[in-house]
């Protein structure tokens, strides 16, 4: 197995990169721009070529399913034409590994696309994929472990920051189990029951060794957990995050149906219906047997990790740290500005934290980040930037955040100056309201102490909150020699009337 | 007066610029950072001082009116106090030019704001102007007339591209004539006239000449010309141009009123209300001495002349191509992609020209600047990034566009992929709908004959349009060497089919 520490960033700025997944269900492509350090997508493609449903008692490829991988390839090879050899990867995932035919195979394959194809262990492809999920995810401390069902494999890794601790290749997919336990095409208690106990004697191999590795959270990747995913959050079995409670319910739903061909399932697509049951019943016994309570999703997966390898990324780094940095370079933030607009506004939250219920190392850095992107809608128009900046925030690819993250970043950058966005403010979630709307408040206040752009020093300020109060104090005199400030304070006492805030200024 | 050609990019890069212009309305403050040669704004003000409307029969500006300017300037100063003083121009003009204590007050601003102020001549204030209105406009040929009245003086500009050619500043404001000929504060006919008929004597020492030297369009600018506008498609006397009809409408508007004080017209805002009236007056003059029919509005001004002046930008250059260009760069388009794209698609567009009623250069024009930008939004997220390339082009600051340019130009890269964009469709004025949904079909084939992305020649196409009718021809066997492109022009059969265009590949 190579190892990716040996990587360096070798690969020249602005180069393409592409790399081919072809896995045992579907077939990926993704072709990416690398642009100072950072991969951008620029094409993807997924098809559904069900390689692995073609390989016959004999082990081998059937002609029909070979044809439907060539198929696809050439469609694929066309995104590949200009890019230089060492820019793709492509690599074969368990489908392949079992082939008896499978250098058939991959000498037509690599005719089509000029590139050799490699066929990669069970713990190479769990390396890639936690390569592919890590740089999707804040990088917290705590262990987290990874879980990717595929076709023919499902892989299992506990990881820290970007280094995986354990990882494991399992014998059993979605594609595999759904031939092996519901070939009959019907679904019932027992065919799931047999599915799930022959996961559970699988995971018997790692069990114990997980259990006492651990980790804080659990994230999922690969089709089919998204599948699961969308179908708990379409039938309202479970919100964000993916609940043991949620996959029984799906599987009652499920249950309902008689056949895999009559299976219809809010928010799953009708071609992954049918090996929707066996992906069920293997991520049901990961949650028995693992004892997972929920898991999150990620978008990473193998083919993100074969992009992130060729990049040679460095690793040990917060990713959001750096999703925020490269937001700033991108969008030319006045970078000491945001400081001084941070560091004001980062006082102003320790002088109020405790009153405010402010105290959680989130809040901190939610109002940091909010802090240094405020102004990013500059770049766009300086009319209406705060929006600007918002819907940047709110639709920019950043990797570590999650989506409702970033509504709540774009909320607090929406809010920065004018109007209070209460439209905005009643789309946040219930429990987040209250520090949000006082995080945007302290946001707002540094931003009018910092309008003059100056690098001399702030005069001294004391905040006091107390509910819905909020009283900033100057020493004697200040507000006259800055009547900006003043100006701009007095205005704000009623932009915050209407956020419900009573402020006062002494 | 000085000329702005001795001028040399010496303006270090990342700086902040800014103007002040004390006019005899209003004084106004811009805040710009030079970022590669463009100007993006920062932090703009603006308060109605009225300074004008301050000096007494004695020609002297009265203690009040002092004050009014210097509180103001007190404020403004808080925006300035790091900026190193060469990066700081203060410009006063009409009030300051007439008033005989102009020095006590410029005396007592300059300690505040710890920067010289210069009092201009109404000649290098008109050429100031020029040059701010000529940034906000395309670099089309042809001479243009562009009038700003301010609250003491109106300047009459002819020139070119960014030469200003004729340049007057008439003694006659929206200020100075309510004092003069609406000092009773009654709105009536007799008012009216003998406002009207003294900007007409103003406008004897112009008009032989100025029409002599002819122009091709005509330009407003100034908060007066905004107000009339604004007031004018308020009550739909007009759309988007100001006419000779409008400004009649507009009179007899404004006459059911008895009084300055009960004046209350949709579109303006009731502080100008009051001098509505006399602004009105000398713009109907203009636009009867000078045989004017119809005016466009331009939002640069004075201030911005001035922070043009100290960037010293070059001149001679298609102000929209150069905002094109700049959007290219601020979002790291694929050069060689968007020209490979751009060059498919004029040569689209050049077979059904004639056939689709696409003939006007601004159609060719339109298409061209849609293939270069159709991918800015990748920066922001390959997920959807078709809109956000429309978001971009809708919302940022494109200096040589009209908002309804942007509007078009949005259309046409969100429909580049998927979808055809029914719902933007319709929001396109009717006389242009034909035209754009044509235009973006031939954006879409193109992009898709792009999509792998390949330097290597495209195989020759026919291209043929019979009404709703789209026959896209190759040479036998090109399709089934292209299976990607086959695939996806399937795809686009459907699509267009929406659009109610019927797409047929041979």
């Amino acid at each position: 197995m190579h190892n990716s520490e040996n990587h360096t960033d070798s690969v020249p700025d602005d180069s393409l990169l592409a790399a081919i997944d072809l896995g045992s269900n579907s077939f990926h492509i993704v072709v990416a721009r690398l642009s100072q350090g950072e991969l951008s997508t620029v094409d993807i493609m997924s098809e559904k070529v069900q390689l692995g449903a073609g390989i016959g008692p004999d082990k081998k490829l059937s002609c029909e399913a070979m044809e439907r991988g060539l198929s696809c390839l050439s469609r694929f090879s066309q995104l590949l034409s200009d890019l230089p050899h060492d820019a793709v990867k492509i690599v074969a995932t368990n489908a392949l590994r079992e082939a008896a035919n499978r250098y058939t195979f991959t000498e037509q394959a690599e005719k089509i696309l000029g590139i050799p194809i490699e066929i990669i262990a069970g713990r190479e492809e769990a390396r890639l994929i936690y390569l592919g999920v890590s740089h999707t995810l804040a990088n917290t401390t705590g262990a987290r472990l990874v879980i990717d069902i595929g076709g023919g494999s499902t892989e299992c890794i506990i990881g820290e920051h970007f280094e995986p601790l354990e990882m494991e290749s399992l014998h059993m997919g979605c594609v595999s189990y759904t031939r092996r336990f519901f070939s009959d095409g019907r679904i019932n208690e027992k065919n799931f029951k047999h599915a799930e106990h022959a996961a559970m004697r699988e995971l018997l191999s790692i069990r114990e060794r997980y259990k006492k590795a651990g980790w804080a959270t659990s994230v999922g990747s690969s089709g089919t957990i998204k599948a699961i995913k969308n179908a708990c959050i379409a039938s309202g079995f479970s919100e964000e995050r993916i609940t043991r409670k949620g996959l029984e319910q799906l599987k009652k739903q499920i249950l309902t149906f008689d056949t895999l061909s009559e299976l219809d399932i809010d928010g799953v697509k009708a071609e992954r219906a049918a090996i929707l049951p066996a992906g069920l019943a293997i991520l049901i016994a990961l949650f028995q047997s693992l004892k997972i309570e929920e898991m999150t999703f990620s978008d990473g997966a193998l083919r993100e990790g074969l992009l992130y390898d060729m990049a040679g990324r460095l690793r040990h780094e917060d990713i959001r740290e750096r999703s925020i940095s490269a937001l700033m370079k991108r969008y030319h933030v006045d970078e000491a500005h945001a400081q001084r607009v941070e560091h004001t506004a980062l006082a102003a939250l320790a002088q109020v934290n405790k009153a405010w219920g402010l105290t959680s190392p989130s809040h901190q850095e939610m109002l940091s980040w909010a802090t240094r992107t405020h102004e990013i809608g500059l770049t766009i128009a300086h009319s209406q930037y705060h929006k600007h900046s918002a819907y940047l925030l709110q639709h920019s690819d950043l990797a570590g955040f999650t989506k409702s993250e970033q509504q709540l970043l774009a909320f607090l950058v929406r809010g920065n100056r004018r109007k209070f966005p209460k439209g905005d403010y009643k789309q946040l979630p219930e429990r987040r309201k209250d520090a949000y709307k006082r995080l945007c408040v302290l946001l707002r206040l540094s931003v009018i102490l910092h309008r003059s752009r100056n690098a001399s020093a702030l005069p001294a300020f004391t905040l006091k909150a107390d509910g819905k109060k909020l009283n900033l104090n100057f020493a004697k005199g200040v507000l006259i020699e800055h009547p900006l400030t003043q100006a701009d304070l007095e205005q704000e006492i009623d932009y915050l009337k209407n956020a419900d805030i009573k402020l006062s200024i002494s």
